[in-house]
């Protein structure tokens, strides 16, 4: 890694170091809301976005450029990866993702294949590849993957799901079945995240978008310890962002789990998910995405109102509690990221 | 109220009095998922079940009688108290409830109108009469409302919502309007619940159903000061179970805006949210209502773990964290019943 890259605004803050201003990048900031995301999407499926280098290339820089935020995140989606381990995928019009043949009784868990060639998803470094190449000299690429709980819910829901009953069902009476079918999704997420660092990430974020239905003592016992062995299966100088959402009391577990960042939604206070964390650690969040839809001067309240939570302490990493919106103005994001650095400007 | 209703299971929980074991009751205890409930329902749309006095005493009273819960609870719905403030509600098939006039904009504040006369909800204390007429004089009514929140939110969405947008947009955007409907409900809210109570019920619950959607600084600035406000409004001796869903991190607020019983879900451990609220006052939950899925012996085990939390301690009212699903075997939940009180028994 370069000096200069190591120096970012966004891996100081990482590794809790005191930076200019605070860094910020928004989740799904390469997204519908962007006309210029709309001028490639429109060409192709989202499928095909995924799967064509150049095209998720280009959304994911054009993204970052237009806002002016400090870190690029790889296009991609939680759910390719389930394709080379049996599933069928499919991403219906409106209707958001589908898998045909989803696992609808614990002894299905035998036919889920552990990746064994990373190279099935080529195309996902490939597109790292041609990111890192193009991505200013002081700018990091995230990538990333789903958390092990949030793809074994796709993988048994065979979508998006309200209240998770075949999941929660197979984890309270099969839980042998369920420790596998676990084990099979961190032995692939392990490989799939190491090769994106090193096809050219600087760090990578873990995405637990549904584990906020789940009870502490559920999580502590059915989803926490693969999160933390997926964890710890990562080169240890590479910061992970370990991102929930959904529950704050499952911070301390979740915490626990591991990850340099602890990333947050903005259903709890930051200080005092902060203090939960512990300071040796950086946090991420926590805007309510709603706040986005503000007149910009109710706007820039917010922003400051969240800075102040932050205390001006080395390690907090601005961004959104979950990803920005598809009818979101530009504007206001961007009024957003010119916020917070200004704001935050030592 | 009679030295027997007086010194049953639920009230005396409710004022953290011991009892000879853990009352019991579930929310949406009379629903879908009951044969005898469908039999009823069978022959009549939603809205006039619970317009009709005879039909709604009918379905709450079996329901009590085939689980044997310690407590009923009124068959009623969250939203009709909107139609005499002008609003056009229709549940429409497979769709849950659409409001025709949803308000759009701030200035459409003005339109709504309080309840001037709280018998145009007559129905609904028709029923809290034959119900109580009928009921084992061992046995408290339960009126219940939404809270002001809640209701804010449909009457801004017109029905359900992911993410609320329109309701926190006019919330962050035109406080002002924002505090005129929320007074408007809790003036109308008020004179419903005390309606109840006069016609014949022991304790009301209070419904925030949506409210996990907002961070704490949010609903301590624009919710909790109404749902207290409401709470305060009722008569001190009747016993009031604040109830809330979706985010534990409001649980201080929650707890600080009034009741005497702190309704909770699953989402945090029962212990520790006991201890945020204070042991002088009594707390009602907080079951995965998914653990109903399970094979006997877990759902066994798993009532057994909830009750260990509550280590005794008189004041736990169990209930699951939300209403049961519409889905659910009967047996599964009479079997719930049964081992709360085998389990329970001193």
């Amino acid at each position: 890694m370069t000096p200069e890259l190591h120096n970012s605004r966004f891996l100081k803050a990482a590794r809790c170091e005191p930076t200019d201003c605070t860094p910020v990048w928004i989740m799904r900031q390469a997204g519908r809301y962007l006309p210029e995301y709309m001028a490639v999407r429109s060409k192709v499926t989202f499928l095909e976005l995924c799967k064509r280098p150049e095209l998720a290339a280009e959304v994911t820089l054009t993204a970052r450029e237009v806002l002016g935020v400090d870190a690029a995140i790889l296009f991609a989606d939680l759910l390719p990866i389930l394709q080379p381990m049996g599933f069928d995928l499919e991403y219906q019009k409106g209707e958001g993702p589908v898998i045909h043949n989803p696992i609808t009784s614990a002894n299905e868990v035998g036919r889920v294949r552990p990746i064994e060639n990373v190279s099935d998803l080529g195309y996902v470094f490939e597109a790292v590849q041609l990111i890192r190449r193009d991505l200013p000299g002081n700018i990091p690429l995230l990538g990333f993957a789903g958390a092990p709980f949030t793809l074994a819910s796709y993988a048994i829901e065979g979508g998006g799901s309200k209240n998770y009953v075949r999941t929660k069902s197979m984890m309270f009476n099969d839980p042998g079945a369920w420790t596998e079918l676990m084990n099979k999704l961190v032995d692939s997420l392990s490989d799939y995240l190491r090769a994106q660092i090193e096809a050219g990430c600087q760090a990578v974020q873990i995405f637990d978008s549904w584990a906020g239905c789940l009870s502490p003592d559920d999580y502590d016992r059915y989803v926490q310890p693969h999160t933390k062995r997926l964890i710890e299966s990562l080169p240890s100088e590479t910061p992970v962002i370990n991102f929930l959402t959904g529950n704050p009391a499952l911070i301390p577990s979740q915490a626990a789990a591991g990850g340099r960042v602890i990333g947050i939604d903005w259903r709890v206070r930051l200080d005092e998910a902060w203090t939960t964390v512990g300071y040796e650690r950086a946090i991420q969040g926590n805007m309510d995405p709603v706040s986005l839809y503000c007149e910009l001067p109710v706007l820039k309240q917010r922003t400051q109102a969240l800075l102040n939570q932050a205390e001006g302490r080395p390690g907090h990493i601005f961004n959104l509690g979950h990803g920005v919106h598809p009818d979101m103005k530009p504007e206001n994001v961007k009024a957003l990221v010119n916020y917070v650095h200004e704001l935050s400007a030592k």
